[in-house]
């Protein structure tokens, strides 16, 4: 089985171990994944960056990865295929060629 | 290589080849997570959570994990390694015997 | 003095006394507002929105009008005259006729 | 009337006359709140801070009240109150004497 199925299958089975499908509907795995990178961000405020806590980075991150692997398999989407096609996506708003060096949105590039 | 790692690679020259390593740092990735994580949870609000555009998901979600694993990539995490550890650390946060049926915190269980 | 002028310098007075101006860039100070609106709405993750717990409302609530009204102290702006003209805006581009019982965004009209 | 209790009322009947209570729990507002937070918090991605666009700034902070003062209206709640309440709380959590030029939070002190 493919790496990233099989975490989302340990995920399924934690969560069912626990009975707690019941409260992950896609709004609220939303709201979740919203807090979570919250979290992540919380380790940055005030600071410049730099002396960063990477135990916390790793839980905060895990959580983040751990919700949003969970919300894919909810709709029973392919992860690697909707990165793949956003990235396609991507490449046609942000042409290498204008994009280069810059960050600008794509409406304004 | 794993499916993740060469997600990873992808992402990274990606961005490469427009030059924007210069604007990813960790502090800035975090706020670009918190962001796609609003835009996502944008698709259900005012509503119930049973119509929503399934096509707007897969990007708004392929966007969070874009970040997430660029974030990754930053600290040269191993993203099966963090969300295992981290699942370990929940399963003791959350024994299935306390934790079974309801949403409540672990510090209220 | 105006009821929101008179909070926003208690506020100043607040942060004037622990010497922390020094961290309250607009950049960061956009980034704790982002944190405490994600903590209310952590008080109705999971949850139907009935039983929610009003004394953590308050506060997490009076966090985000703080950091607001910081911020606001910060770019000198009088809060009433950004709404009112918002509130204009608004009105041209949710005409009652048009916007009524529907929570569509503007775009979708 | 006070300034504030003013402002909500226009807020409410901005909404009344839309039909819009229908759509304003307090869950779906704390999810506003929080996309709005995001957008403001988006001007600044990828930024030094320095380059800000005034315009959009007044205009997200604005929204940001708006969803704020429409959420205190939904609880009935005196928004000076909850300030003063909130600042005598966080007077003692951060003792000028501890807290003084330290980004640290009140549990690190």
């Amino acid at each position: 089985m493919s790496e990233i199925k099989s975490l989302i299958e340990k995920i399924q089975k934690f969560n069912h171990d626990r009975d707690w499908e019941q409260f992950h509907n896609p709004k609220d795995l939303a709201i979740a994944l919203n807090i979570e990178t919250s979290e992540l961000l919380e380790l940055f405020l005030w600071k410049r960056g730099d002396d960063v806590d990477i135990e916390k980075i790793k839980e905060e991150l895990a959580d983040i990865f751990t919700f949003a692997l969970n919300f894919a398999g909810k709709f029973d989407l392919d992860v690697v295929t909707i990165i793949e096609e956003k990235m396609e996506k991507n490449a046609k708003k942000y042409p290498v060629e204008k994009a280069k060096g810059t960050s600008k949105k794509y409406d304004e590039l």
